[in-house]
């Protein structure tokens, strides 16, 4: 694959916002000719499939801004800065369902637009959930719902769940 | 939902690039507070899943300059201005692979990263295959392989396969 790759010559921070960080890096191509690579800095995310007691699926449905709708998703967050994956998977959960799992386990990691920026999502089922009370973010509103592995399946497939993390992590942990 | 939606208030480009195109808008929420959200507009993109005549399936191994990696993915590319999803899906099939397709089936469509852009992915399955010649846009470098069905459960199961748009269309296209 070394015949595929692209040198680093020079990076630029263009935009430094509240959520996103945008880079313009200077390369050179395969061919030797020089390019731009625009892409955001992102410092990785997971999302979770909670499943309860019941055999159920609990989801968030949320206001997606850049799309102008509310999505059901699997609960998901960033990660904060240091922190491990796995404990940022139980924190999300508890805090956007009010869900606590005893243990959870990870199904896989992906890139989610590799085109554009180096997020990384990290999907995890959790299990044998017990009910605390949600305590989502400041200014973060959602609704939780819970659906039976019936009708996710249905949901999947009639495109009313149509978020590329939530299909992905429902799909892989095999409900 | 309407009690999840954010009103807008104003809106901002932030930073105009070669390939991404930021805003920073100004929203209401649903307590009444105000919020800035950054995200990226994009053009919309399609991914597709080729199924030759003996059932194999064709993938392309791409340098990601955001995560440093060559990736193996479906053959994908973003909409030209005003470009009818299916018929990017036969360009960018045939640009990448250099392989026709007779048909094409649409199989789902998926919201990427909705926390940050409205990019939406238009996944496809393309089947009867023959062979052209790939002709990849200039400055686009890439490897066309070609695995059996099998192979690519197994590097999605191993994450050999871990670009979200190709894991989701190679699922959803059962194959």
């Amino acid at each position: 694959m070394s015949h595929l790759i692209e040198k680093f010559l020079t990076s630029k921070v263009v935009f430094e916002g509240n959520l996103l960080n945008v880079f313009s890096d200077k390369v050179e191509l395969p061919n030797g000719k020089e390019a731009s690579r625009e892409y955001i800095k992102h410092p990785g995310a997971v999302a979770v499939v909670p499943v309860t007691q019941e055999g159920n699926i609990v989801l968030v449905r949320q206001y997606r801004y850049p799309i102008g709708k509310a999505l059901l998703e699997v609960p998901a967050g960033k990660l904060d800065k240091g922190e491990d994956p796995d404990t940022c998977a139980l924190r999300e959960l508890e805090e956007e369902t009010g869900y606590v799992a005893e243990h959870i386990k990870k199904i896989a990691s992906i890139y989610t637009t590799p085109g554009f920026t180096n997020e990384v999502i990290h999907l995890y089922i959790a299990e044998n959930l017990t009910l605390s009370n949600p305590h989502p973010d400041e200014d973060e509103f959602l609704d939780v719902e819970v659906y039976s592995k019936e009708e996710i399946k249905t949901m999947i497939a009639d495109g009313r769940i149509n978020d590329a993390k939530s299909m992905l992590a429902l799909l892989l942990a095999k409900i």
